[in-house]
Protein backbone atom coordinates (compact mmCIF):
# COMPACT_ATOMS: atom_id res chain seq x y z
CA UNK A 1 0.00 0.00 0.00
CA UNK A 2 1.44 3.34 -0.93
CA UNK A 3 1.90 6.08 1.82
CA UNK A 4 -1.05 8.06 2.16
CA UNK A 5 -1.07 11.58 1.14
CA UNK A 6 -2.24 14.65 4.03
CA UNK A 7 -4.56 17.38 2.92
CA UNK A 8 -5.38 20.20 5.48
CA UNK A 9 -9.05 20.66 5.40
CA UNK A 10 -12.08 22.74 6.29
CA UNK A 11 -15.54 22.10 4.41
CA UNK A 12 -15.83 26.13 4.05
CA UNK A 13 -12.48 26.62 2.20
CA UNK A 14 -13.49 26.91 -2.11
CA UNK A 15 -9.58 26.35 -2.20
CA UNK A 16 -9.48 23.06 -0.55
CA UNK A 17 -12.63 22.22 -2.54
CA UNK A 18 -11.02 22.78 -5.61
CA UNK A 19 -8.70 20.05 -4.44
CA UNK A 20 -11.14 17.50 -2.71
CA UNK A 21 -13.24 17.08 -6.64
CA UNK A 22 -9.77 17.29 -8.21
CA UNK A 23 -8.67 13.98 -5.95
CA UNK A 24 -12.55 12.38 -6.57
CA UNK A 25 -12.55 13.13 -10.42
CA UNK A 26 -9.02 11.24 -10.45
CA UNK A 27 -10.46 8.49 -8.26
CA UNK A 28 -7.82 9.29 -5.50
CA UNK A 29 -9.81 9.25 -2.63
CA UNK A 30 -7.72 6.41 -1.32
CA UNK A 31 -4.74 8.18 -1.60
CA UNK A 32 -5.39 11.08 0.40
CA UNK A 33 -6.06 11.28 4.41
CA UNK A 34 -8.45 14.49 4.93
CA UNK A 35 -7.01 16.60 8.44
CA UNK A 36 -9.80 18.97 9.19
CA UNK A 37 -8.65 22.30 10.54
CA UNK A 38 -10.63 24.57 12.99
CA UNK A 39 -10.30 28.44 13.53
CA UNK A 40 -11.91 31.56 15.11
CA UNK A 41 -13.37 34.04 13.08
CA UNK A 42 -10.04 36.79 14.01
CA UNK A 43 -8.29 34.46 11.41
CA UNK A 44 -8.48 37.19 8.97
CA UNK A 45 -6.27 39.97 11.20
CA UNK A 46 -4.36 37.54 13.75
CA UNK A 47 -2.16 34.98 13.65
CA UNK A 48 -4.42 32.30 15.28
CA UNK A 49 -2.73 29.07 17.03
CA UNK A 50 -2.00 26.20 14.91
CA UNK A 51 -1.62 22.76 15.11
CA UNK A 52 1.95 21.66 15.60
CA UNK A 53 1.63 19.35 11.99
CA UNK A 54 0.07 21.93 10.24
CA UNK A 55 2.59 24.70 10.72
CA UNK A 56 5.20 22.06 10.26
CA UNK A 57 4.03 21.18 6.96
CA UNK A 58 3.44 25.19 5.91
CA UNK A 59 5.16 28.50 6.81
CA UNK A 60 2.47 30.12 5.05
CA UNK A 61 -0.23 28.52 7.57
CA UNK A 62 -2.90 28.45 4.94
CA UNK A 63 -5.07 25.73 3.56
CA UNK A 64 -5.36 23.69 1.59
CA UNK A 65 -1.79 22.49 2.47
CA UNK A 66 -0.98 18.99 0.38
CA UNK A 67 1.98 16.96 2.16
CA UNK A 68 3.14 14.30 -1.05
CA UNK A 69 3.98 11.01 -0.38
CA UNK A 70 7.62 12.19 -0.74
CA UNK A 71 6.99 15.08 2.17
CA UNK A 72 6.77 17.82 -0.03
CA UNK A 73 4.73 20.13 0.92
CA UNK A 74 2.91 21.80 -1.45
CA UNK A 75 0.13 25.37 -0.59
CA UNK A 76 -1.74 26.64 -3.48
CA UNK A 77 -4.63 24.74 -4.51
CA UNK A 78 -3.79 25.62 -8.20
CA UNK A 79 0.10 24.09 -7.70
CA UNK A 80 -2.06 20.77 -5.90
CA UNK A 81 -4.57 20.20 -8.90
CA UNK A 82 -1.93 20.26 -10.96
CA UNK A 83 0.27 17.86 -9.10
CA UNK A 84 -2.31 15.52 -8.51
CA UNK A 85 -3.02 15.76 -12.37
CA UNK A 86 0.14 15.59 -13.57
CA UNK A 87 1.58 12.84 -11.31
CA UNK A 88 -0.67 10.60 -10.38
CA UNK A 89 -3.87 11.66 -12.81
CA UNK A 90 -2.39 10.96 -16.25
CA UNK A 91 -2.90 14.18 -17.25
CA UNK A 92 -7.06 13.33 -17.65
CA UNK A 93 -8.03 16.68 -16.08
CA UNK A 94 -5.15 19.04 -18.36
CA UNK A 95 -2.90 18.31 -21.03
CA UNK A 96 0.60 17.91 -20.64
CA UNK A 97 1.58 20.80 -23.17
CA UNK A 98 0.52 22.76 -25.72
CA UNK A 99 -2.42 25.67 -26.36
CA UNK A 100 -4.45 23.56 -24.43
CA UNK A 101 -2.76 23.54 -21.09
CA UNK A 102 -2.49 27.00 -20.81
CA UNK A 103 -6.02 27.56 -21.86
CA UNK A 104 -7.17 25.69 -18.84
CA UNK A 105 -4.43 26.74 -16.47
CA UNK A 106 -5.68 30.19 -17.14
CA UNK A 107 -9.02 29.67 -16.27
CA UNK A 108 -8.05 27.82 -13.31
CA UNK A 109 -5.96 31.66 -12.68
CA UNK A 110 -9.38 33.94 -13.47
CA UNK A 111 -11.76 31.67 -11.04
CA UNK A 112 -8.59 31.63 -8.18
CA UNK A 113 -7.25 35.02 -8.20
CA UNK A 114 -10.13 36.71 -9.97
CA UNK A 115 -12.60 35.11 -8.19
CA UNK A 116 -11.86 33.03 -5.19
CA UNK A 117 -9.51 35.33 -3.82
CA UNK A 118 -11.46 38.35 -3.95
CA UNK A 119 -14.74 36.60 -2.10
CA UNK A 120 -12.60 35.82 0.35
CA UNK A 121 -10.81 38.92 0.93
CA UNK A 122 -13.95 41.07 0.67
CA UNK A 123 -14.84 38.06 3.53
CA UNK A 124 -12.15 38.74 5.44
CA UNK A 125 -13.29 42.69 5.31
CA UNK A 126 -16.41 42.22 6.61
CA UNK A 127 -15.36 39.90 9.51
CA UNK A 128 -13.69 43.38 10.50
CA UNK A 129 -16.90 44.46 10.84
CA UNK A 130 -18.24 41.45 12.53
CA UNK A 131 -16.19 40.31 14.94
CA UNK A 132 -16.70 42.28 18.52
CA UNK A 133 -12.95 41.74 19.85
CA UNK A 134 -12.16 44.02 16.40
CA UNK A 135 -12.45 47.64 15.85
CA UNK A 136 -15.37 48.17 13.28
CA UNK A 137 -13.74 51.16 12.20
CA UNK A 138 -10.95 49.24 10.38
CA UNK A 139 -13.61 47.99 7.51
CA UNK A 140 -13.21 49.50 4.45
CA UNK A 141 -16.28 49.85 2.64
CA UNK A 142 -13.80 50.79 -1.02
CA UNK A 143 -12.22 47.74 -0.53
CA UNK A 144 -14.89 45.45 -0.66
CA UNK A 145 -16.14 47.48 -3.51
CA UNK A 146 -13.36 46.87 -5.43
CA UNK A 147 -13.61 42.97 -5.00
CA UNK A 148 -17.15 43.22 -6.30
CA UNK A 149 -16.47 45.13 -9.50
CA UNK A 150 -13.53 42.13 -9.90
CA UNK A 151 -15.48 39.53 -8.96
CA UNK A 152 -18.18 40.92 -11.71
CA UNK A 153 -15.57 41.31 -14.53
CA UNK A 154 -14.48 38.17 -13.52
CA UNK A 155 -18.10 36.04 -13.85
CA UNK A 156 -18.62 38.35 -17.49
CA UNK A 157 -15.56 36.50 -19.03
CA UNK A 158 -16.41 33.26 -17.37
CA UNK A 159 -19.47 33.11 -19.46
CA UNK A 160 -17.92 33.51 -22.96
CA UNK A 161 -14.87 30.25 -21.23
CA UNK A 162 -18.24 28.48 -20.41
CA UNK A 163 -18.79 28.25 -24.22
CA UNK A 164 -16.12 25.64 -24.40
CA UNK A 165 -16.99 23.61 -20.98
CA UNK A 166 -19.07 20.87 -23.28
CA UNK A 167 -16.04 18.63 -23.16
CA UNK A 168 -14.88 16.63 -20.61
CA UNK A 169 -14.23 18.43 -16.51
CA UNK A 170 -10.86 19.81 -16.46
CA UNK A 171 -9.26 21.90 -13.92
CA UNK A 172 -10.63 25.00 -15.19
CA UNK A 173 -13.99 24.13 -14.94
CA UNK A 174 -13.47 22.44 -11.27
CA UNK A 175 -12.23 26.01 -10.49
CA UNK A 176 -15.39 27.53 -12.32
CA UNK A 177 -17.79 25.46 -10.40
CA UNK A 178 -16.19 25.91 -6.97
CA UNK A 179 -16.53 30.00 -7.75
CA UNK A 180 -19.85 29.49 -8.37
CA UNK A 181 -20.57 27.17 -5.46
CA UNK A 182 -18.69 29.68 -2.99
CA UNK A 183 -20.56 32.62 -4.26
CA UNK A 184 -23.43 31.25 -3.45
CA UNK A 185 -22.59 29.90 -0.50
CA UNK A 186 -21.34 33.16 0.75
CA UNK A 187 -23.65 35.16 -0.98
CA UNK A 188 -26.41 34.00 -2.09
CA UNK A 189 -28.19 37.53 -2.98
CA UNK A 190 -25.28 37.95 -5.82
CA UNK A 191 -26.82 37.90 -9.41
CA UNK A 192 -23.53 36.65 -10.92
CA UNK A 193 -26.00 34.28 -13.15
CA UNK A 194 -27.85 37.87 -14.50
CA UNK A 195 -23.96 38.52 -16.02
CA UNK A 196 -22.96 34.88 -16.73
CA UNK A 197 -26.37 33.19 -18.28
CA UNK A 198 -24.04 30.49 -20.18
CA UNK A 199 -22.40 29.76 -17.08
CA UNK A 200 -24.87 29.66 -14.49
CA UNK A 201 -26.89 27.23 -17.34
CA UNK A 202 -23.50 25.03 -17.30
CA UNK A 203 -23.00 25.23 -13.82
CA UNK A 204 -26.37 23.93 -13.32
CA UNK A 205 -25.35 20.56 -14.80
CA UNK A 206 -21.96 20.63 -13.44
CA UNK A 207 -23.20 20.87 -9.41
CA UNK A 208 -24.88 17.54 -10.29
CA UNK A 209 -21.53 15.56 -10.12
CA UNK A 210 -20.79 13.61 -7.69
CA UNK A 211 -17.34 15.33 -6.68
CA UNK A 212 -19.32 18.69 -6.71
CA UNK A 213 -22.61 16.91 -4.33
CA UNK A 214 -20.09 15.16 -2.12
CA UNK A 215 -18.12 18.26 -1.44
CA UNK A 216 -21.10 20.59 -0.81
CA UNK A 217 -19.80 23.71 1.25
CA UNK A 218 -20.65 23.78 5.11
CA UNK A 219 -19.50 26.03 7.76
CA UNK A 220 -15.75 25.19 9.48
CA UNK A 221 -16.38 24.54 13.18
CA UNK A 222 -15.59 27.54 14.75
CA UNK A 223 -12.98 27.43 17.52
CA UNK A 224 -11.43 30.10 19.51
CA UNK A 225 -9.96 28.85 22.49
CA UNK A 226 -8.89 25.15 21.42
CA UNK A 227 -5.11 24.91 21.72
CA UNK A 228 -5.37 22.62 18.10
CA UNK A 229 -7.34 25.42 16.38
CA UNK A 230 -5.48 26.38 12.95
CA UNK A 231 -6.48 28.84 11.14
CA UNK A 232 -6.27 29.09 7.54
CA UNK A 233 -6.26 30.66 4.04
CA UNK A 234 -9.90 31.88 5.31
CA UNK A 235 -13.22 31.22 5.85
CA UNK B 1 9.71 36.53 -36.66
CA UNK B 2 7.57 35.31 -34.64
CA UNK B 3 4.89 37.22 -32.92
CA UNK B 4 5.95 39.30 -30.00
CA UNK B 5 4.32 38.40 -26.42
CA UNK B 6 2.93 41.32 -24.27
CA UNK B 7 3.99 41.96 -20.57
CA UNK B 8 1.23 44.43 -18.55
CA UNK B 9 4.51 46.04 -16.38
CA UNK B 10 5.26 48.19 -13.16
CA UNK B 11 9.17 48.69 -12.10
CA UNK B 12 8.17 48.12 -8.71
CA UNK B 13 6.42 44.97 -8.74
CA UNK B 14 7.78 41.91 -7.27
CA UNK B 15 5.52 39.48 -8.75
CA UNK B 16 6.71 41.49 -12.61
CA UNK B 17 9.93 41.19 -11.61
CA UNK B 18 10.06 36.83 -11.14
CA UNK B 19 8.60 37.05 -14.88
CA UNK B 20 11.45 39.46 -16.39
CA UNK B 21 14.56 37.48 -14.04
CA UNK B 22 12.89 34.40 -15.58
CA UNK B 23 12.57 35.80 -19.53
CA UNK B 24 16.28 36.65 -19.10
CA UNK B 25 17.65 34.02 -18.03
CA UNK B 26 15.78 32.16 -20.63
CA UNK B 27 17.11 34.40 -23.13
CA UNK B 28 13.61 35.67 -24.29
CA UNK B 29 14.30 39.40 -24.42
CA UNK B 30 13.46 39.53 -27.39
CA UNK B 31 10.40 37.52 -27.85
CA UNK B 32 8.40 39.83 -25.15
CA UNK B 33 7.23 43.43 -25.86
CA UNK B 34 7.21 45.05 -21.88
CA UNK B 35 3.80 47.21 -21.64
CA UNK B 36 4.27 49.55 -18.66
CA UNK B 37 1.53 50.75 -16.08
CA UNK B 38 0.69 53.30 -14.02
CA UNK B 39 -1.26 53.77 -11.22
CA UNK B 40 -2.75 56.05 -8.28
CA UNK B 41 -1.94 54.85 -4.64
CA UNK B 42 -5.38 54.38 -3.95
CA UNK B 43 -5.06 50.97 -6.07
CA UNK B 44 -5.79 49.41 -2.38
CA UNK B 45 -8.95 50.43 -2.06
CA UNK B 46 -10.63 51.14 -5.42
CA UNK B 47 -11.09 50.24 -8.72
CA UNK B 48 -8.56 52.48 -10.66
CA UNK B 49 -9.04 53.30 -14.13
CA UNK B 50 -7.58 50.89 -16.75
CA UNK B 51 -5.99 50.98 -19.76
CA UNK B 52 -8.41 49.61 -22.23
CA UNK B 53 -5.64 47.38 -23.49
CA UNK B 54 -5.11 45.99 -20.10
CA UNK B 55 -8.19 45.29 -18.94
CA UNK B 56 -9.43 43.53 -22.68
CA UNK B 57 -6.56 40.96 -21.55
CA UNK B 58 -7.45 40.62 -18.06
CA UNK B 59 -10.44 40.55 -15.90
CA UNK B 60 -8.58 40.46 -12.89
CA UNK B 61 -7.00 43.46 -13.75
CA UNK B 62 -3.50 42.75 -12.10
CA UNK B 63 0.24 42.74 -12.97
CA UNK B 64 1.58 40.97 -14.48
CA UNK B 65 -0.23 39.82 -16.84
CA UNK B 66 1.19 38.20 -20.34
CA UNK B 67 -0.44 37.99 -23.22
CA UNK B 68 1.13 34.99 -25.56
CA UNK B 69 1.65 34.31 -28.91
CA UNK B 70 -1.28 32.41 -29.14
CA UNK B 71 -3.56 35.30 -27.37
CA UNK B 72 -3.84 33.62 -23.71
CA UNK B 73 -3.68 35.69 -21.09
CA UNK B 74 -1.82 34.52 -18.34
CA UNK B 75 -2.22 36.19 -14.79
CA UNK B 76 -0.64 35.15 -12.05
CA UNK B 77 2.95 35.37 -12.06
CA UNK B 78 3.97 31.69 -10.88
CA UNK B 79 1.74 30.81 -14.01
CA UNK B 80 3.88 32.98 -16.50
CA UNK B 81 6.94 31.32 -15.27
CA UNK B 82 5.72 28.25 -15.71
CA UNK B 83 4.83 29.10 -19.14
CA UNK B 84 8.01 30.53 -20.17
CA UNK B 85 10.13 27.98 -18.70
CA UNK B 86 7.83 24.53 -19.61
CA UNK B 87 6.82 26.27 -23.32
CA UNK B 88 9.55 28.62 -24.52
CA UNK B 89 12.53 27.41 -21.89
CA UNK B 90 12.80 23.86 -22.92
CA UNK B 91 12.33 23.27 -18.88
CA UNK B 92 15.94 24.58 -18.22
CA UNK B 93 14.61 26.47 -14.77
CA UNK B 94 12.63 23.93 -13.79
CA UNK B 95 12.21 19.98 -14.90
CA UNK B 96 9.53 18.48 -16.50
CA UNK B 97 7.71 16.16 -13.90
CA UNK B 98 9.36 13.98 -11.12
CA UNK B 99 10.11 15.39 -7.03
CA UNK B 100 12.94 18.08 -7.83
CA UNK B 101 9.71 19.62 -10.55
CA UNK B 102 7.67 20.00 -6.73
CA UNK B 103 10.12 20.67 -4.56
CA UNK B 104 10.92 24.24 -7.25
CA UNK B 105 7.02 24.61 -7.26
CA UNK B 106 6.85 24.37 -3.77
CA UNK B 107 9.50 26.93 -3.31
CA UNK B 108 8.40 29.73 -5.60
CA UNK B 109 4.96 29.29 -3.33
CA UNK B 110 6.58 29.90 -0.38
CA UNK B 111 8.35 32.82 -1.90
CA UNK B 112 5.26 34.25 -3.47
CA UNK B 113 1.95 33.24 -1.83
CA UNK B 114 4.34 33.38 1.13
CA UNK B 115 6.44 36.56 1.20
CA UNK B 116 5.41 38.34 -1.60
CA UNK B 117 1.56 38.46 -1.05
CA UNK B 118 2.24 39.06 2.52
CA UNK B 119 4.54 42.53 2.15
CA UNK B 120 2.45 43.68 -0.70
CA UNK B 121 -0.68 43.17 1.65
CA UNK B 122 0.84 44.72 4.39
CA UNK B 123 1.45 47.38 1.76
CA UNK B 124 -1.55 47.73 1.23
CA UNK B 125 -2.98 48.40 4.27
CA UNK B 126 -0.43 50.54 5.64
CA UNK B 127 -1.61 52.41 2.61
CA UNK B 128 -5.04 53.06 4.13
CA UNK B 129 -2.86 55.11 6.65
CA UNK B 130 -0.83 56.94 4.25
CA UNK B 131 -3.25 58.14 1.21
CA UNK B 132 -5.15 61.31 2.42
CA UNK B 133 -8.46 60.39 0.86
CA UNK B 134 -9.05 57.63 2.70
CA UNK B 135 -10.05 57.26 6.78
CA UNK B 136 -7.31 56.04 8.36
CA UNK B 137 -9.33 54.71 10.65
CA UNK B 138 -9.59 51.85 8.17
CA UNK B 139 -6.08 50.47 8.71
CA UNK B 140 -6.12 47.22 10.75
CA UNK B 141 -2.27 47.02 12.93
CA UNK B 142 -3.43 43.35 13.62
CA UNK B 143 -3.50 42.31 10.08
CA UNK B 144 0.16 44.03 9.11
CA UNK B 145 1.58 41.91 12.17
CA UNK B 146 -0.31 38.70 11.21
CA UNK B 147 1.26 39.44 7.80
CA UNK B 148 4.66 40.27 9.05
CA UNK B 149 4.70 37.03 11.14
CA UNK B 150 3.46 34.85 7.98
CA UNK B 151 6.97 36.65 6.51
CA UNK B 152 8.78 35.59 9.54
CA UNK B 153 7.97 32.23 9.13
CA UNK B 154 8.46 32.15 5.00
CA UNK B 155 12.42 33.44 5.83
CA UNK B 156 12.77 30.76 8.07
CA UNK B 157 11.77 27.83 5.95
CA UNK B 158 14.08 29.76 3.42
CA UNK B 159 17.42 29.52 5.27
CA UNK B 160 16.58 26.02 5.31
CA UNK B 161 15.41 25.70 1.40
CA UNK B 162 18.59 27.72 0.48
CA UNK B 163 20.74 25.13 1.51
CA UNK B 164 19.91 23.79 -1.90
CA UNK B 165 20.56 27.03 -3.57
CA UNK B 166 24.14 25.87 -4.66
CA UNK B 167 22.80 24.32 -8.08
CA UNK B 168 22.00 26.15 -10.94
CA UNK B 169 19.49 28.81 -11.17
CA UNK B 170 15.67 27.83 -11.17
CA UNK B 171 12.15 29.35 -10.59
CA UNK B 172 12.15 28.75 -6.73
CA UNK B 173 15.78 30.64 -6.52
CA UNK B 174 14.22 33.76 -8.90
CA UNK B 175 11.32 33.72 -6.38
CA UNK B 176 13.18 33.54 -3.41
CA UNK B 177 15.58 36.30 -4.76
CA UNK B 178 12.54 38.85 -5.61
CA UNK B 179 11.23 38.18 -2.23
CA UNK B 180 14.74 39.30 -0.56
CA UNK B 181 14.85 42.42 -3.33
CA UNK B 182 11.23 43.53 -2.57
CA UNK B 183 11.91 42.87 1.69
CA UNK B 184 15.03 45.44 1.38
CA UNK B 185 13.06 47.42 -1.43
CA UNK B 186 10.48 48.24 0.78
CA UNK B 187 10.92 47.20 4.02
CA UNK B 188 14.65 48.55 4.55
CA UNK B 189 14.29 47.56 8.72
CA UNK B 190 12.80 44.37 8.45
CA UNK B 191 15.64 42.38 10.02
CA UNK B 192 15.19 39.10 7.46
CA UNK B 193 19.12 38.15 7.21
CA UNK B 194 18.75 37.63 10.96
CA UNK B 195 16.26 34.96 10.26
CA UNK B 196 17.70 33.26 7.73
CA UNK B 197 21.61 34.24 7.79
CA UNK B 198 22.51 31.22 4.78
CA UNK B 199 19.58 32.77 2.65
CA UNK B 200 21.36 36.14 2.90
CA UNK B 201 24.74 35.12 2.15
CA UNK B 202 22.83 33.22 -0.67
CA UNK B 203 21.32 36.13 -1.46
CA UNK B 204 24.59 38.16 -1.78
CA UNK B 205 25.78 36.52 -4.80
CA UNK B 206 22.58 35.80 -6.28
CA UNK B 207 21.90 39.69 -6.63
CA UNK B 208 24.85 40.02 -8.62
CA UNK B 209 23.83 37.95 -11.57
CA UNK B 210 22.85 39.96 -14.72
CA UNK B 211 19.03 38.85 -14.63
CA UNK B 212 18.24 40.75 -11.07
CA UNK B 213 20.75 43.70 -11.82
CA UNK B 214 18.75 44.56 -14.55
CA UNK B 215 15.71 44.35 -12.77
CA UNK B 216 16.02 46.20 -9.50
CA UNK B 217 13.24 47.65 -8.28
CA UNK B 218 12.39 51.43 -8.47
CA UNK B 219 8.89 53.36 -7.83
CA UNK B 220 6.06 52.48 -10.19
CA UNK B 221 4.95 56.17 -12.11
CA UNK B 222 2.69 57.66 -9.47
CA UNK B 223 -0.49 58.91 -11.61
CA UNK B 224 -4.01 59.30 -10.39
CA UNK B 225 -5.81 61.38 -13.30
CA UNK B 226 -4.32 60.11 -16.09
CA UNK B 227 -6.97 58.33 -18.32
CA UNK B 228 -4.52 55.17 -19.12
CA UNK B 229 -3.37 54.77 -15.57
CA UNK B 230 -3.64 50.80 -14.97
CA UNK B 231 -4.03 49.78 -11.15
CA UNK B 232 -2.44 46.44 -11.04
CA UNK B 233 -1.93 43.98 -8.51
CA UNK B 234 -0.25 46.68 -6.81
CA UNK B 235 3.09 47.40 -6.10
Amino acid sequence: MPPMMKLFYTPASPFVRKCTVTIRELGLEDRVEIIPTKWPHSWGTETVPYRADFLAATPIARIPALVTDDGECLTESSLICEYLNDELGNFRLCPQSGRKRWHVLAAVSVATSGILESLVARRAELLRKRDASQNKQEFSPGFVRKMMERIDRCYRRFDELSHDFHGDVDLGQIAAGCACGNTDFRYPEDDWRALAPNLARWYERFRQRPSMRATEPGETPFNSDDAHATAGHGD
